[in-house]
């Protein structure tokens, strides 16, 4: 038997509870020999230089320590960053990909919280369940309440509206197969066949934005997609359709969505902003017709173990030499989520 | 050719709009002879003695006149009644099915909105969404409104419990497919391997309520289940632990429930009540885990064209002699919803 690759971890316990859990780390240590099981905060204080020089596979997660150039030196023997969590931007630079060391995501086990919290997001928005719920609280009187059904209001046959053929986009689409919806994508990477695949039609923005009933946004952060719903996009939504928001906030352009949002012809339903937390006198906390919740879409509580089984799954898989379910190729870290 | 079959309508207009929409009175118009497209508000004033004389096929929807022994008389020629909406209780008496008269109704498609307004609540329940939306208004403060992640949330392997395999009970067992859920069934009438043909477990109601993250309500409105949820299965759910009502509020004890919901123990998604509007200072409507609305899980809006539908589908297999989908056994009357 060949020896044991050696393991350890670096993430902010404090934001990571629950992610490798004590089963999952018994697991580990059956493929793997853990260096240290206590994650590192810093990869220069302490233990950390002498952990890291040890280390073949390193698993990281939020709170990580940025990986640069420098890690390539002070861990010789790094084969794989294994991250458990949605992406690794911002604290991977290429420069580890492209010294040759595979590096691996649970962002396909994070799709999948979001997904579901977008399709309830979506049913509840066609039938404008917030609005009923806060107005029978208002009038405590079922007829008064009920003149809301004179609009367009039910989840039978509406259109709904996905910006981005992300994993987590694909999963949404995936979940709406039950319903009676018209399902239509926007993404510039996917032609009509790639669309009509996935179950969807491929429309340009505008037309997505124009027709859809319920407009959600699943493109990933990037300096081209700043701002891309913008002003005129908005504009085009009809009355009464909501736009769903689980991506990121600086995808759509904040002023004009509250300006928009201010005129209660549309609702929305955000779980991200930019900035992340609004100023407190924000109107997006306010106002009846905005759903605004911190973030939370994404791998929470007993979610986050997803992350961590996820992680673990690829581990073994390096291990035992089979192919990886989300290594990252060098080319495609500048178009990622 | 054979006579097409005559048809008529009872219903009250301003409660069933949108349900025979003009297309699928065409629809009905091609496969029958419509006697008069003006539904019927009563069945002995103005018309309508000489227009159920006429009727072979009535279709029915809510603020239809009752419907007893006397219809026998007055439509002498009637065969079906096409009941468009979920239930033939409280206006249809058994004698009408003794006399050999067949009654169908949509119920089938009244369940498949429920049944998606269920869902939408078990994923929005698991992760406390509305919580955190009301956390992050009151604080505007995304780590102070987090401490709630210490608390058991999130979708990923929880446990919901079914009481009652009904329409919308089986429906919301598919729909729960494609998430990561145990699934509990009670139900007295289905047995182990009955539950596990529909891809739940058979529990008794004791063990669902004290295993299950969230408990939903889907048994019919009967003397038998009055008041089945009592004071002590509520007492069973775990805190933090949800209860969602689409059925009917008479199955709950409604002051154990309203007690129960005081301490803050539980959560609770309510679409029904007992009185079905609660009173104006009843604490279900301010109470902050509880998420009332005002019975609008069964179709709604758009969802009604699904009615219609079904009904126009099963009136087209009546005519053409084919079984109908829908049609109720007289002996089935008494243990429906």
């Amino acid at each position: 038997m060949t020896r044991p690759h050696t393991i350890a971890f670096a993430m902010d316990p404090a934001r990571t509870e629950g992610v490798i859990t004590p089963p999952l780390l018994d697991r580990l240590a059956r493929s793997c020999t853990i260096v240290d099981p206590t994650p590192l905060r810093s990869f220069t204080q302490g233990q950390a230089p002498e952990v890291l020089r040890r280390t073949e596979i390193l698993v990281t997660g939020w709170g990580c320590p940025a990986i640069g150039r420098r890690i390539l030196e002070t861990a010789p023997n790094l084969k794989l960053v294994a991250h458990a969590a949605g992406t690794v931007k911002g604290f991977l630079s290429p420069d580890v990909l492209e010294a040759g060391i595979t590096v691996t995501h649970a962002a396909e086990a994070n799709a999948i919280p979001v997904a579901e919290f977008t399709l309830a997001a979506i049913l509840f928005a066609n039938k404008h369940v917030f609005r009923f719920r806060d107005l029978y609280r208002a009038d405590r009187n079922r007829s008064r309440t009920f003149p809301l059904t004179a609009q367009p209001v039910g989840n039978f046959r509406r259109t709904i509206g996905i910006i981005g053929a992300s994993r987590i986009g694909r999963r949404v689409i995936e979940l709406l197969e039950p319903f009676h919806f018209r399902v239509l994508l926007h993404d510039p990477y996917v032609d009509a066949r790639g669309a009509a695949a996935l179950g969807a039609e491929s429309v340009s923005l505008d037309e997505l934005m124009r027709l859809s009933d319920v407009v959600s946004i699943h493109a990933p952060a990037l300096p081209s997609t700043q701002g891309m719903i913008a002003r005129h996009h908005l504009a085009l939504m009809r009355d009464g359709t909501t736009l769903i928001n689980t991506a990121r906030g600086i995808i759509v352009d904040q002023q004009a969505l509250i300006d928009e949002l201010r005129t209660g012809r549309i609702d929305a339903i955000i779980d991200v902003t930019y900035p992340e937390v609004p100023e407190e006198s924000s109107p997006l906390y306010d106002l009846p017709n905005v759903f605004l919740t911190p973030h939370i879409a994404g791998a929470i509580g007993n979610e986050r173990e997803m992350l961590g089984e996820f992680i673990v799954e690829e581990i073994e898989r390096f291990v035992e030499g089979l192919p990886l379910r989300s290594a990252i190729m060098p080319a495609a870290l500048e178009t990622m989520a």
